[in-house]
């Protein structure tokens, strides 16, 4: 690296410590913080999340930048230092692009939005919620104005989560997926239902549970020296270098099978993590390449590894063993067809495989349809309902399991959601194209073997860091363009199978 | 508060954010970071602690400490104000009286030497570790210098961890303690000693121990809504606010009075942090008074509560009820007795009652006579070895448990080792004049009550903040200067009667 170049990377030093200092606070804040110490909580990582702020968008910044860009000029796009550069303007873009007091005022929109929320979710009263959403709609707006777009005020937004994907191409993404989805859902709902009664007849014990889901970690690769899983209330996987990446999990005594999906997701978010090079911590360019990215390896374990028959293969007799009273009578095929039981239903985070994405795009055309105003922020419920029942062929009962369900606008964003489904497309075209090039991949799952996987996904994905954008990873990986068809290929031949279709 | 002092006190919120932040972060270290995490957390404190650094030694904030101070002089000196601006001055003064340079050298020294006194005390070769310690003493004595001292450089030094108090007055103190102590040693040696092998004759199951010091815990009226307790190597008490005071402890098969004594001493530091006036949080008022004070105040719940009989009258029989295979022969009178056996040992934080500050005196004379050259750092040995001798009766068979023994050198501190001491006999100072003050304050404890205690020392000692030095403190609260006579007392009384002296 020219010299320019090892500047900003030596510069940004404070500001990456200051974010990892306070995702450590964050992590404390969910799994171990006493309930009093909250207050105190907020102050420091609005300091630390300040200073580092600060630094980030000072002007010392801003020419150590602009020589460093200089200085990558001839440099090859994807070297390490071309790279870092790329993703500090990024950064820098991202922070300096708002005005200060647009920035101070979504903060504070959003602080009050959240609290609107919940008790609006709470007593079930979408009017609570309705003026503080119009306002985080507007900030929108305003956001979208200074960050800046060409075709749609929708595809400013989304740059802020997914960066290189624009409107246009996730509307042709989802209505590829759409078109075989919806039948798809449709044959499933006209075959017999798939019984997963035996998860919720009797109590799981939750410390066995736990033994499971730390066996499962430690077999699909999570290394417990760089890492440990916790509980808390909403599963989430952080880290504060390559070398300190954590997970947690849920217990529930009448859903086992939710922890063991919360571990392998999240222990997928942290494989990719653990596999980011050494050399790249402390940099702009650790941590996973997008959202997409991201939710793309956590799906694939989760669902394309965790929900497979190969799988079940090797670990239904260990889980029967855990559980010899609860799962005596079921069969491991009774148990493969309870894990991947479709059921239309409310809730985006309980959703199956199949229905997830429809989930997504409700919440993707009302997002579009509110930034072009072609959607009143009053008419939400009514919107959202009409489309759960187009797509699933349900209606919410309430707001609260309705618009009213998800954290996301409360916090004043939006253009996040899509990049779920983004993840789910790019699980599925990584996913195919290791099976082409691991013979036995499957075979070696039934023996408990996930390394070949790993070390491929390490090679094609996690060895990138943050270098490139979705787009320009799957294209450098997999020399493809991102697609629906890899997905939909894959669930119809797992549900044909599942269902009889 | 006048303007200026109000503006100090919020320009210091972000120093104090940064502490706690990297307080959080050292927390979390010792109780739950994966091994291979400790790199990247050294870096994030370093930088958390620069940052804290360049905003305490700022010329702004001198200029905001000397306007503060104007505006100070007319006030009360017990006044919250007055008192954070003489707070926010020993802050600055600490940073800004040593050269930066200084500052950097003693911390590369100190992190040479860390590891230099651990291979030294693994290896017993005290030689590995002495030409570290020799710089170490070399730049004590340069920071002597710059810190300014009338009488002795150890002044200065004393100052850094127990301002306020002078060589001269820890000398007079430890003179009159010692002229006490030695004859009751001798007298206790010369006794039947006491027999607590019934701690060491099977395991006591870790899982009821924990249980038990939570018990204790809560008893003594640690809040666990604004705390918790946890596992370490080290036990410590650490805090992020007064409304996030944690502690932690350590549990061994065979001694279960390790974690019963920890968990109570840790949790009377914890108590002074939990009653530090709420308003007080987040400023230079937080946080206790020295570090003898907070001495006082662990040793007293300790020793005074904790090894009390009245206190094991009530608990006893608890204690019993989770232990009855390994208790079920002992009386409450042999417990009693075996958790205040004496007995000179090599190493301090082992020691009992009555040799505990016998440790102390050999390693305050040691300092004191490196400091005025009269020890050389190549006799440190042989001086530390007679001295046990003198003083104890035995001689450490190894440098491993003799001047290797402790951590503090190797950290570049020198003048902390007094601050125990003189924690002792404040505790007993306090103790004494609490139970002259609140008659029956035994009796409660014989029935688990702990509420008078604490409270007097909230009104004596807590709410008061660091606002006071030690002898500001006992002068406000007790009307006396600190003394030696009511530890040997108190000592005098209780091992008559537990050694039929």
């Amino acid at each position: 690296m020219g010299e320019a170049i090892e500047r900003l990377k030596t510069y940004l030093y404070r500001p990456i410590d200051l974010m990892h200092a306070g995702a450590v606070l964050g992590w404390d804040q969910q799994v171990n913080m006493p309930e009093q110490g909250v207050q105190a909580r907020s102050q420091q990582l609005a300091t630390l999340s300040a200073m580092g702020h600060e630094i980030i968008t000072s002007e010392e910044a801003g020419w150590l930048l602009e020589a460093a860009e200089a200085e990558a000029e001839g440099l090859d796009y994807d070297s390490d230092a071309a790279s870092l550069v790329r993703a500090a303007r990024r950064g820098y873009d991202r922070y300096t692009k708002l005005p200060v007091e647009l920035v101070v005022r979504a903060t504070q929109v959003s602080s009050q939005a959240f609290v609107a929320w919940r008790e609006a979710r709470e007593k079930n009263d979408y009017a609570i919620f309705q003026p503080l959403l119009q306002e985080t709609v507007d900030i929108n707006l305003e956001k979208a104005e200074h960050l800046g777009y060409e075709a749609h005020p929708y595809d400013a937004l989304l740059d802020q989560f997914e960066p290189d994907m624009k409107t246009a191409d996730v509307e042709r993404l989802f209505t590829d997926l759409k078109t075989g989805l919806v039948p798809l859902l449709q044959e499933i709902a006209e075959s017999d239902p798939l019984d997963d009664s035996f998860f919720s007849a009797q109590d799981y014990d939750i410390d066995r549970q736990w033994e499971f889901t730390m066996l499962l970690l430690r077999d699909i690769g999570y290394d417990f020296k760089r890492g440990r899983q916790d509980k808390a209330a909403h599963p989430f996987t952080t880290n504060f270098s390559v070398n300190d990446v954590r997970v947690t999990t849920r217990l529930y005594p009448r859903r086992p099978q939710s922890a063991i999906f919360s571990s392998v997701h999240e222990g997928g978010h942290a494989l990719y993590e653990q596999g980011i090079p050494q050399e790249f911590d402390r940099t702009a360019l650790a941590g996973g390449a997008t959202l997409g990215v991201h939710e793309s390896q956590s799906r694939m374990w989760e669902n394309q590894v965790g929900r497979s028959m190969a799988f079940w293969q090797y670990y239904y007799p260990i889980f029967r063993a855990f559980f010899p009273d609860a799962l005596g009578d079921v069969t491991l095929e009774q148990f493969h067809r309870g894990i991947n039981k479709v059921q239309p239903d409310f809730i985006r985070v309980e959703a199956d495989e199949v229905t997830y994405n429809l989930h997504i795009f409700v919440r993707f055309e009302l997002e579009k349809a509110l930034m072009t105003g072609k959607l009143k922020v009053a008419d939400i419920p009514d919107a959202w309902n009409a489309r759960y029942e187009e797509y699933l062929g349900i209606t919410p009962p309430d707001d609260a399991q309705g618009c009213l369900q998800d954290i996301h606008w409360s916090h004043g964003m939006i253009g996040y959601f899509p990049t779920y489904t983004l993840g789910n497309l790019m699980s599925a075209q990584l996913y195919a194209q290791a099976r082409e090039d691991l013979p036995g991949l499957e075979a070696g799952f039934t023996r408990g073997e996930f390394r070949p996987l790993l070390d491929w996904l390490r090679e094609k994905v996690h060895s990138y860091g943050s270098k490139f954008t979705a787009p320009e990873l799957l294209q450098r990986s997999l020399g493809q363009e991102m697609r629906a068809q890899p997905l939909l290929d894959y669930m119809r031949e797992k549900y044909t199978a599942l269902y009889n279709l």
